[in-house]
């Protein structure tokens, strides 16, 4: 047989394994209480309208379901985006401005395919989502880590790392951002940071990747504008690239997301998807479209909004009973996580097998720093477990940290 | 807005848009024939069986369907196709050999990544699938071209090839092929020509990609084993990598494709598609499942087979009617395509234009050569249209071959 570790070329050797995935893979064990997935809660998915809309496009649209498709995507799905994109985000934008992809891990990928060649700066927030790091490393990124605060990235921070790269010379390629109920923090990018943001991107001439998979899913509290928006609206740098994805707000089983770029950063994304997958399923495509055309997806949204504001305000609740002083957590007014800090001296890393023995996951937060720090940091999600869990699981997953902290001291 | 031309990585610089796709666009046109494009015939898609499936499956498994699935894919599908494979092909695979890919264009994608890196020579048959040099070239192969022969690739030329490389000490990758009714050609490799490529596999220890997704769709003649299984049988390389898809034997809509490799390979492979597209639509892939468990999938192909078999007959006799002398062609005992010789001193490429005018379409040969020779070949699709638009559409072609014959004399 070939000898694979020499045949590998470098790309593959610079992923490394999805800490989430894999520890998917342990938690669903039964008895188990996993805050560790990304799941959208299975209770509300909509069986009846999917089975009712497939029929119906089997009826009236199989020959455009079943066959290849465009490789931006669908018309149907594109102009439906687009009109919900006016309605919900105050935006005007283009067919060409849009392109459908294989959900937005692919998003990702394409995004990192198009900027990335090895050794290029990429500036992300500390900590950031994962499967982002992954894929940007995979693409030899170099790292540049900016804090991040609690109405988002630091703007100080971010324009002195900048400031620096340009004096370098780097050729640094975007800054990627999740703006709206963070993974895995929770946090949100207030709307005067925003602004900054837009103005730093034209000042540095830098791409700003604004993934926000969760911006449906506010619950309480003021939405700021979408980056994109705020461009349109003012600044004109048209270096914004936004990412969205029916995950959340439909069903990760169809694989749906979207980018939202210039009509020439959409075009070679284009040609980049053709050898990446072709196109993207046309027929979970025309159920997304039908999904917003009909406006199922407004009543869908409310529901698990409504669902998830139960679950946030049950475990932020259960955090306080439970936890022991010295343990602090975000409070989202949206989204699927919540950040857990335990003091300085613990390692969320360590105590991972600890927790599984009472029963209960989470993700470590190092996995979420591009250098491997936030060693006393968890990710936890809210959206899957039912808040009676939710609380029995904290209380758990407190157990687990005050049993440390007692061996610590 | 930053200057893409500076910004992008060397990945999507050396990715060629795709001459078929962008032909598609143009020859949608109302009034053309189109010989260019790969789609199945949509009179045959099972729309009910789809329908009601659906419907089953959101009553059943929804929670499965609707939810992220593991990336190597669901259990569901890898046991129906492990079914498959020991019925149809005598194979007898484990789960682990198997990954669940978003159809076959991911799957070379997912092979390029894993074993190019820039100036790695990859081995191609002269012509391949310009799908695969594609992504393969996105990622920097250097092609070596072997002639194709009516019995598939020239093993003899294939050693001398391998040979030299070695020679050299040059970090071969793999050499790819499509053995079943090739696309391009409509060619297939011969039984005892597969045994020499396994050989070869052996003595010069490189990994042979066989991509194949047209070999369901045989309508005459003998099945030759699949490398893989020859493999298993006897000389046990491992080195074989087999591809298949459900776009020609199902529906291409559903994206839906499957790589079946060593477990080693496989595993390597699922770390790739984690940054990829974390996993494959499981609505779509428990649509397959039932597709073959019910036995629904041996209907289809029936009627499929039958209906090919008669278009492709319908483009030889057409062919043989209008074509002037020193026009040759394939006779494909299977798939979708056959492959077009005109005489040495014509160009298709050129005449392309021409067959636009006389409101035929077909792809320029020459997209299917690494080197860009192959200028007097095209390639002929005879799954899609009707017999009857088949031998107009030939007609069309024939008139304006003959006119440039009149013109280059």
């Amino acid at each position: 047989m070939i000898d694979i570790a020499k045949n590998i070329a470098t790309t593959p050797r610079r992923t490394k394994a999805s800490v989430i995935r894999e520890l998917l893979k342990t938690t669903n064990q039964p008895g188990i209480i996993s805050f560790a997935g990304g799941l959208p809660a299975p209770e509300h998915f909509p069986y009846d309208f999917v089975a009712d809309t497939v029929k119906e496009i089997m009826d009236k649209k199989g020959r455009v379901a079943l066959q290849y498709g465009p490789t931006d995507g669908l018309p149907e799905l594109k102009e439906e985006f687009i009109k919900f994109l006016k309605k919900y985000e105050g935006l005007n934008v283009k067919p060409d401005e849009l392109i459908i992809t294989t959900a937005s891990q692919q998003a990702l990928d394409m995004v990192g395919r198009l900027f990335i060649d090895a050794s290029d700066p990429v500036i992300v927030e500390k900590p950031s989502y994962m499967g982002a790091l992954q894929v940007f490393r995979s693409y030899g990124a170099e790292f540049i880590g900016v804090k991040l605060e609690d109405d988002g990235i630091s703007t100080e921070e971010l324009q002195e790392k900048l400031e620096w790269l340009h004096a370098q010379d780097e050729h640094y390629k975007f800054l990627y951002l999740v703006p709206d109920f963070q993974n895995p923090s929770g946090v949100t990018l207030s709307e005067a940071k925003r602004h900054k943001v837009i103005e730093l991107s034209e000042k540095y001439n830098v791409a700003v990747i604004e993934d926000s998979p969760y911006r449906q899913i506010r619950f309480e509290g003021k939405e700021p504008k979408m980056l994109y928006r705020l461009d349109q609206d003012g600044k004109q740098t048209h270096n914004i690239v936004s990412l969205f994805t029916f995950s959340k707000t439909f069903a990760p089983g169809l694989r749906l997301g979207i980018i939202l770029g210039h009509p020439q950063i959409i075009k070679k994304m284009e040609i980049l998807k053709q050898s990446l997958d072709l196109c993207t399923s046309s027929l979970n495509q025309l159920i997304a479209a039908e999904f917003l055309r009909t406006g199922f997806f407004e009543k869908h949204i409310e529901v698990v909004k409504k669902d998830y504001r139960i679950k946030k305000n049950a475990m932020v609740s259960a955090l306080e009973r439970y936890m022991p002083e010295g343990v602090t957590w975000t409070n989202p007014e949206g989204g699927l996580f919540l950040w857990v800090r335990l003091p300085e001296t613990m390692s969320a890393d360590d105590m991972f097998q600890d927790a599984l023995k009472e029963n209960v996951a989470y993700v470590i937060g190092s996995a979420f720093h591009s250098d491997g720090s936030g060693k006393n940091t968890m990710r936890l999600n809210f959206s899957f477990a039912s808040p009676e869990k939710i609380d029995e699981g904290i209380k758990r997953l407190a157990a687990a940290v005050k049993k440390r902290l007692v061996a610590v001291k």
